[in-house]
């Protein structure tokens, strides 16, 4: 069975998902439809850019992504239709792909011009019920990607913030707070591995001790620094919530440095 | 595959809506279960019929509109099936339907009575499993109108409030307001356009300009209002949330009048 | 067509959730999926266990239930697989099958083990991803219990507490807050049935009237007790919430006893 996932800001609270499913079930009544998320913060591009790289591979090849985080509706951003070796993204064209692409081999990229496949009349404000939706229905449906509009080379691009180097410090960022408070860094495992003396971690002045295998290796209540699920340090609290626990929020920042003396590095 | 949605007002916190998709699943595995949405306010009628009305025409013929917000559950109101030219619709007869039904063509409505089709014991406090999901399933699996009760002539009624006509001055209402916080009015396109010099918008005092095509008509921040998704005009904020920037709730009055000298449509 | 359901903590936020489902899907493109719910408060294993209790058994026959609430991930805690007569249950061995399992005929229980179900490498902090979602998938797909890991025979438990009697005082408990704000406490149909000559209930001091039959047996905004969906008494408010009426939450108290004369029972 073929499979197109969503992802948006509709939140769960109105009927816009659900009317989203439904044009595309009329058209392609035996698809899989899956959430991926519906509550990334309203217009928050950066977050769906995020999730979504932190997602697609898991689902079987010639899945359909359709992405909709969209503060262009309406207006002249164009709405993009991309074909990897394994799967589909269907989303506006204002960088939301460009973390998963950076991965994937691109194939073909159209922009989604034929009307033909758009509910009439196409509204000024949703369309991820009048665009996203069908085209995504029809696409699962058979239908090529040449039929949807013409070729284009180049699209919008997103960037993690990258962790700024000083002497022996490393500043990273928060670019993600999950719904357990975890706390996702700017800072990934290949730049971790540069500390080979071990790493010294500071968050809002506080030290939090090495890098912890589990949340259990610390007491019950006390943070700790882990290689999370996403690929990235995260800071946690062992049984609660980091954000709670640190008072922070996103873009705020975390500092590592190399040990004077041999490294605290538990794992 | 034959589809059931699911509007309510159960909300995602509790085992509910999983319990209700179980009893359907458990009589007939192979239907597709959609929601519209679960986060209805506690027995908000009047926003039930309101996504309803913009939801149910955008599904598959032969869909089945399974409706439960029930402040009446285990009293004395009917739970009523309906059957138009295209759709099925299952609620509780307390008005959920009667603005979906007014676009529609009814073929026939039933009481539905016959507890042969019901989970035992029922309860007396949660329907939607124990009515409401197995008359779906069974009418799903192909059980005909007749078999679920006697049939019935009239239904309860809701109505949207009517904007308001004073000389030249039209005075309209919040009716829902949308996840971004867009102010959804009660004032349709056809009102609209009975200001054929344009029209002036007044919102808590603060004059919005014309009507905009797309958010972005206007500066990132600013209001405006245009004719949204619902098909109603809504006043929103380009890049932001409306109910905060003018801290209205639903009920709050919206204001049209013509403008003295030319108008000041744009679009 | 073999379902599985998914009870977890991982709320609706991230794309935990939507990633679950991908991985599953890769393994068994055609089985379908069933949220029972994702917001049950971080790492509280008793509203997990309490809820997969009042849940499981209104799903088909073969469905695998898989529950994931898990604060030793990464640390020592078992991963189990049980098989009932009806049901498979996969979920960390911290007690939060208890109470299903208690109504339930158990066939087998293994420890998972091997990892050749895993995907790899297996992250400290997202089994979900990792271990429970492929291991359902690969369930779902017809492998053996035996081939997860060896057979255990002890798992963790977890109980609902129960009432105190003192004289002729029983002294309960709320246990669980619906979305309605319905007070669910600890005592049950066959608790309450001891009280031949009627009850008298008091929370917080305030005394409720008997047992109703349905919410409208008192007046709007009254506060009522009545035998929920649950199987428990529970205290409620007609048309509004019993949480904020009378500010409680959960574990507070709640106090019956036999009226001094003849019964208040209304039904």
């Amino acid at each position: 069975m073929r499979i197109i996932t969503l992802l948006t800001d509709f939140g769960l609270k109105d009927n816009f998902v659900g009317v989203i499913k439904g044009v595309i079930l009329k058209i392609k009544p035996d698809v899989g439809i899956v959430d991926i998320s519906h509550n990334i913060d309203a217009q928050d591009k950066f977050a769906a850019a995020f999730l979504l790289k932190a997602s697609y591979k898991y689902f079987p090849e010639g899945t359909i992504h359709v992405i909709v985080v969209d503060p262009g509706v309406g207006a002249q951003r164009k709405i993009i239709l991309v074909k990897t070796k394994e799967y589909y993204f269907l989303s506006p064209d204002n960088g939301i792909l460009s973390l998963a692409l950076k991965e994937e081999k691109i194939e073909r990229i159209v922009s989604v011009e034929n009307d033909k496949f758009f509910l009439k009349p196409v509204s000024d404000t949703f369309h991820g019920r009048d665009i996203f939706a069908p085209v995504a229905g029809f696409l699962s449906k058979g239908n090529k990607l040449s039929e949807f509009g013409p070729q284009v080379k180049h699209i919008e691009e997103i960037s993690v913030p990258q962790p700024q180097k000083n002497n022996q410090k490393l500043t990273g960022q928060i670019i993600h707070i999950d719904r357990f408070g975890n706390l996702v860094t700017n800072i990934d495992i290949d730049t971790l591995q540069s500390f080979s003396k071990g790493v010294k971690i500071r968050i809002k002045g506080m030290p939090v001790d090495g890098i912890s295998a589990s949340y259990q290796d610390v007491g019950f209540g006390k943070p700790l620094a882990i290689i999370g699920s996403f690929g990235y340090l995260e800071i946690a609290v062992n049984g609660a919530s980091a954000e709670n626990y640190f008072s922070l929020r996103k873009s705020d920042k975390i500092e590592l440095e190399e040990p004077p003396e041999e490294g605290s590095r538990k794992s």
